[in-house]
């Protein structure tokens, strides 16, 4: 049996080869895209709530040395509070939402661009009524979070 | 003299040595970041017309394997028509343009991705009223577009 890995999108697939084509991924409106599947945020753990993700490149085989996906946190949700050696990159496309990032708490509104450096304890969380929404681009290549005790 | 190279933020500066910390660029409305300066699309050329480009990612010694652009094309703007080894992935974040990418038109709306593949001959171009912005994510490491003859 497959075991799967309960990280977020890190190293869950075996390297496939390389496929590069055109792709155009339309939004369908209410951030949803056409040929973009919505997964969970991570298989397992019980230190999240209420997130998905939909990877929006990093799933087809390109070979660009980063990933983009979207994540969106409903009302109440939030994300493992942890850290790890690859930095994010978070910005802020629907609602608004709380990001913990080192020692200090940031609002990230519509456009907002966080920079999450190496080894940077972080969490976001929605505390307000509507959903929050970022893209979170990544390296490609990176290491395995390592989940943290929340402050 | 220092030449300028006249390519988009094609390897325009020397290598510095890598200054990773948090930081937050707020939007500051508009599609202008609080930190991040408005800069040309290119420092020369006449194959391309009323655009303007920041960078969001890749300025700030990050070390990041990828960079983050944002680029605005006017009412009748356009990019250089070129092809690279790089890929690009383009996200329409603001109004709506036209893409030339292969043999094809797309138009980009509002989070509509595109994926442009190695060596793709590709164009980006405004003929609509209003401002087209979108984001652009490209490896850190990249070669020398070269620009083509226009269709």
């Amino acid at each position: 049996m497959k075991k799967e890995i309960p990280y977020c999108d890190f190293a869950t697939k075996n390297k496939k080869s390389v496929i590069n084509k055109i792709r155009l991924y339309k939004h369908k409106g209410n951030f949803t895209w056409k040929g973009i599947k919505t997964e969970k945020y991570k298989t397992a753990g019980a230190d999240w709530k209420g997130i998905i993700r939909k990877v929006l490149i990093g799933n087809h085989n390109e070979s660009t040395k980063f990933h983009i996906r979207y994540f969106e946190i409903a009302p109440g949700g939030y994300s493992s509070f942890e850290k790890h050696k690859h930095e994010h990159v978070v910005i802020g496309i629907r609602g608004k939402g709380k990001v913990l990032c080192g020692k200090k708490n940031y609002q990230l509104n519509f456009l907002d661009t966080l920079y999450i450096a190496p080894d940077t304890p972080h969490q976001l969380s929605n505390p307000f009524q509507d959903p929050f929404g970022f893209l979170c681009i990544v390296n490609a290549k990176r290491d395995r979070p390592r989940i943290l005790t929340p402050p």
